[in-house]
């Protein structure tokens, strides 16, 4: 392919689209399913299904820890593993602006690959669409999945109860503070990154050992604290996290003092919130705690029958302070 | 809700995402999947899937008979049912820009729920984000799709032999004279308007009649003349078309003669072209004649041993004229 970058031709459906795609997308991506070379691809799966969908329009398009690709494919791997499912198959839909260099679109396809490599899944089917100069952003990226749901569990908001463990998977507000960081130009430690990574293997883990989870969310936009009041609300059971608890990395810490954000606001790409039976906790954490994404999952807190669709925070000095959703646009275009 | 435009607010995950999604969407597209209020649907299914996406970006947004949104589910529940598959489940991830019209955003999600119900199918999970001001074009829409594969069907382009019976639906280029029409304020007839159509009916009761249909393919992008010259290459086999039989309106070809375009490029989007054993021809015609979207259904052409790969267009006045895959951006955003 001799074009250095994107042009509206490359969005028509003629030959420049079909350059495009058997050029760069198709070497990446392959496998025995795209192969088919179908406008949709035919799948085995199981009896149930999961299915889902997320846009990524985060600016800027590389980060820290990842690029636009990496999230799209992780975080449609990981809406899948949240309902209980073994993520099998994604669809990527682009939509590239007039002008956006062919070789970044490289190192977004091979990082969209590498990924689905390590979550075990297939890139199956595809779409590319072309906008205007200024009509677009660079690039935007849809993904939807397909997995396979595992018998036997029942991942639903209505099974959460009073008196049942809140467990994060891991420190908060990593991928948040290397965006914004990037878009300060704050400098921050290299061991500062977006936590972007594929968790259904770990779920995967956890669903083995205990199979009766009540619900699972990954905290990406609005952070936990989103996730923890879409639950509250959903189940009818009050929240109470104890700050000493919440992990949160030192240089993130020191971020959000900075610019005034609060940690458990804060989008994350590899962390989620599970809500557990106290006598699943510890087997839980022991799973949790021998793979790389889990190895720093503790608990932050517990439900309640007194304050129902309520989440507070018991503040290190002793006080409760109310953590509501998240208003409106704390952080634009974070993922 | 109050809000009368489109703000960052309504992309961020907090309170202002929830009401867009839970006021304009949830009540539009209501249905027992999407009510389970999970980032991804769980779904029943066959052992065997069709699984596709699409993206659309077509400009202007709202043109004589359709939105960007009924695009958007005809689109993908066309993809579909040319694999041989029962659409079932839809998944739509809007990307927004900053300051679109609410009105508008809510007549295009009611557009979708009433393609949806016509092509009978859920819309099952979704996703909306939102861009900066001139960082998009008003709105983007994704639509995945997942269908049934139809047990004893075998859609591929390598069942496609020498002479067999080419066929389309119906007049061709309506979609694609509708929006340039728009584009370039030319005043046309009332009876000009896309095409726009789910297919997935109309191939059911194909497939029923004519299961062992080689292949079938929509004919958007790039037009008849894409898929053409895509199978031909998929299938090693030359194709040969007559003119004469090629069905296009007076009013489209007219259009055609104005703006220098050939209607066999022209984007349609409810239109697919079969490939069929020239022994199950007059059947499938039967029940496509039956149809609203297969009335005007005729053989156009057919396949052939001698030019393996090329397709040609036998001209009124006898000659055969080479239809390339087209090259450019013939038409850009069409859809």
């Amino acid at each position: 392919m001799e074009d250095k970058f994107i042009t509206m031709a490359h969005g028509a459906g003629g030959v420049k689209s079909r350059e495009l795609v058997e050029e760069i997308m198709v070497p990446a991506f392959d496998n025995e399913y795209l192969r088919q070379m179908h406008d949709g691809a035919k799948l085995p799966v199981k009896n149930n299904i999961a299915f889902t969908t997320d846009s990524y329009v985060v600016k800027p398009l590389f980060f820290n820890g990842g690029n636009i690709g990496k999230l799209a494919v992780c975080g449609t791997v990981n809406d899948l593993a949240m309902t209980g499912a073994v993520p099998k198959y994604i669809s990527v839909g682009m939509i590239l602006e007039e002008g956006f260099p062919i070789k970044d679109l490289r190192t977004i396809v091979d990082t969209m690959s590498q990924a689905a490599a390590e979550a075990g899944i297939y890139i199956v089917t595809g779409d590319t669409k072309v906008v205007n100069k200024n009509s677009g952003d660079g690039i935007f990226i849809n993904t939807a999945g397909v997995g396979n749901l595992i018998d036997g569990c029942d991942i639903a908001p209505r099974n959460v109860k009073p008196e049942m463990d809140i467990i994060v998977s891991g420190y908060l507000g990593d991928h948040a503070a290397a965006i914004m960081a990037l878009r300060h130009n704050l400098q921050l430690p290299d061991t500062l990154k977006s936590d972007c990574a594929p968790l259904n293997k770990l779920v995967y883990k956890i669903l083995q050992t205990a199979p009766k989870i009540a619900v699972m969310r990954d905290a990406t936009r609005g952070g936990a604290a989103a996730v923890l009041n879409e639950i509250a609300a959903q189940a009818g059971v009050g929240i109470i996290i104890d700050e000493d608890n919440l992990p949160v990395r030192k240089e993130v810490r020191g971020f959000c003092d900075i610019l005034g954000f609060d940690p458990i606001y804060l989008a994350n790409e590899g962390k989620m919130v599970i809500f557990a039976d106290k006598t699943y906790s510890s087997r839980i954490l022991a799973v949790m705690h021998k793979d790389v994404y889990g190895k720093n999952a503790c608990i932050i807190g517990s439900t309640n029958s007194i304050a129902p669709g309520e989440v507070g925070l018991r503040t290190a000095i002793g006080g409760i302070r109310i953590i509501d959703m998240p208003a409106g646009e704390q952080i634009p275009r974070i993922c």
